[in-house]
């Protein structure tokens, strides 16, 4: 049964088109759409003005299982042989022949242009450095799976909390659910922006902040890791100096809460060492597979018809 | 029912292929086939050794339609891979994995050439300045659209008259229909070739010659625009001069008849201003949808049997 | 019926892998498939680190004619996509999505690699120099139905046996069956190395050596061409000496056995000139076809089930 609320919903461009009751209801499709053929004889599009594989893969798999097939790009290649070719036309063109567009751009607010100008749904797979909402649902869902909840939990947020848009969305979206507290783990000079720690705030969420992930491990249910670049840091010598704070590895995980699992959004470079993979713990792989579950919802929400 | 003519169609190389006849039984399918499984089980190779976007995603959702699966290339990747192999044997590979191939290719004649050697149909979807048959079918399906007929109609043709193979190929189609007038609206350096006016008196075309677009956009029911690149301009001076003729806004569009509909092979550059989106006169977006179903009529009548 | 060897098969990264049972198992299943939907709703990954058009497209249209989807990604595209991610976790992503992997890489071992870590089954699609065995089942294939059996054959492998990873691995697999003779055609620089001839001669496969393929033409029912590169020859001189022992025209084909067949790996350069084709000899295009029912059959093997 579909709440009137997700009903309404037209396109996904941000995490923040989504209320506590979309959540909800795409987490529970996510959890009961098994292989059912709403898509069956549709056809949706993926612009991929960037490369991003495990997305590009994921959405397709996603639109396979539930029997629909794609057309579209999938990196430079696209965006070379359109060269020329405004995003207007580009879309206005796909939206004749799919019946959705699943859009990766590099320019920050690229997904919510689209759809205003697009006259099918249009799903936003990342613009610049703005916003993945499909990978906030498929951490929402992981998080939901391994705790059963998404109320009452601790959950470490680690590494680039400034710049990682995954950080961010998903603490907005944790801030939805009552009783949840943050502990922002990063070097000062990659800590949540004040704007954003302020949101959490007015919305009840707890926050600590802190340097050290092994003063927090301890404590948490969710450990969520992000990669952090060299480049980012002001201070080269700052890097050198924190590197090892932000890096997991199995012998760390001896004081830790049977129920803690540590996501990461994937590719990881040397944030967790292989060594955790064997552990109970690990969980970014589970997460990656539930990134299909996730995106087979959306795509059914917006586009599947009712159930 | 199928005309005789068109059974005995095997490949599409070029509109000279097409009598009078093929190209009605064409947009008749056109209009009539509705997702017919009519290439369930089949694949069909797309070969396209230069990137073609829109072509190449028009083709693949004509052949998802009709319940077929693709195989092949999109673009220089394709070309890289097959380095050091002739057309002729990378056409053989094909034939042996599908039921037709679409050839792009950037040398003129090279899809007849394949014709020649292919045991299953080809389709040319572009071979370098010569021909795009199915651009041209579907061009006639719109304006067989929004006219309701194909003769007594007055047409203009705008822009690059000299190199782009669209107008080139459309002009002669439509002379096979009787009582068409023809506008000619160029720069006198990128004027239809003589060759080409001739083949279109002696078939009873009417013909105009006019350097601005604004003289005889009022008479017309059809104005095809196409792009000037600049660089195909003998002297650049000239290019600033007349630009201006050939750029279409929708303050343009006061003393028009009724039923003018603006077509446009797309991608557009600047030729027609965003706001003729908006006008009831744009029609360009719906040609290439129909790009679609132009393609669906061909891949049935080469491949998909009898109705 | 399935033999029980077959059954236990998980993976095919080598032709090491295949009792003489399993390839007689995997050649059976060729020339009985038909378009079986033992894939249906399955879907497997293509993961391609390096181009091959022909091993990719074979796949693809074998995974198409058992009723399965693709996904993943051909060439360098994926490959700069994946950049810093290991394989390790590539192909823990890619278990999540497919029901099988299919993997192309340039380093020779990475296949077994893969296999080793991952859950689904992987099927090699050519690591490095190391080995192929898709290709060499199908060249089987193409010799069994040529000649009816795959014992007491006269075999010329010819042109670069010392780096080629076709002939050394098509070479030890008839080595298994009994009662063939192999004639190595090859520059001396290009010879077969001495580890891989005495292995054959263990097996008590008759081997001769010879430098000119006109020698030896006359005796074989199988004649399997491949290319020599000019840079593996230590003597540049020496290349321009030999080429002309290495490329078959049609006048070469006068005395020669009336079940003859010349079989390639493709693509050819210029080792079998074009006149060749239009013989009753010629089979590489017949062969390339089989590449799809080989690929069908190991498919099946590996994930479709029992019959």
């Amino acid at each position: 049964m579909m709440s009137t609320a997700a009903k309404t919903l037209r396109h996904l461009v941000s995490m923040s088109d989504l209320t506590r009751e979309h959540i909800e209801e795409i987490l529970h499709r996510a959890e009961s759409l098994s292989s059912q053929p709403t898509l069956e004889g549709k056809q949706i599009a993926l612009l991929f003005y960037e490369n991003s594989t495990r997305t590009y893969s994921s959405f397709r798999t996603a639109i396979h299982r539930l029997g629909g097939l794609t057309c579209g790009f999938a990196g430079t290649a696209g965006t070379s042989v359109l060269k020329g070719e405004s995003l207007h036309d580009t879309i206005k063109m796909f939206e004749e022949y799919a019946d959705a567009i699943v859009l990766r751009h590099p320019r920050d607010g690229a997904s919510r242009w689209a759809a205003d100008v697009s006259s099918v749904p249009v799903i936003n797979a990342g613009d610049g450095q703005n916003q993945h909402p499909t990978q906030t649902l498929l951490d929402l869902l992981a998080i939901k799976r391994t705790q059963g909840r998404l109320t009452g939990l601790k959950v470490a947020m680690v590494g680039d909390l400034k710049y990682g848009r995954t950080v961010r969305s998903l603490s907005q979206a944790l801030s939805l659910f009552e009783d949840n507290e943050l502990f922002l783990v990063s070097p000062p000079s990659l800590r949540l922006p004040l704007d954003q720690v302020e949101r959490l705030q007015e919305r009840g969420t707890r926050l600590q902040h802190c340097q050290r992930l092994e003063d927090v491990l301890s404590e948490v249910d969710i450990c969520y890791m992000t990669r952090i670049q060299q480049e980012r840091m002001e201070d080269p010598d700052e890097y050198e100096r924190v590197r090892g704070f932000y890096r997991l590895r199995a012998k760390d995980l001896v004081d830790v809460k049977d129920n803690l699992k540590i996501l990461h959004p994937l590719p990881r470079v040397d944030e967790i060492a292989h060594d955790v993979d064997r552990t109970p713990y690990a969980h970014y792989f589970e997460q990656a597979k539930g990134g299909v579950e996730a995106r087979c919802a959306v795509l059914d929400l917006l586009i599947g018809g009712p159930l």
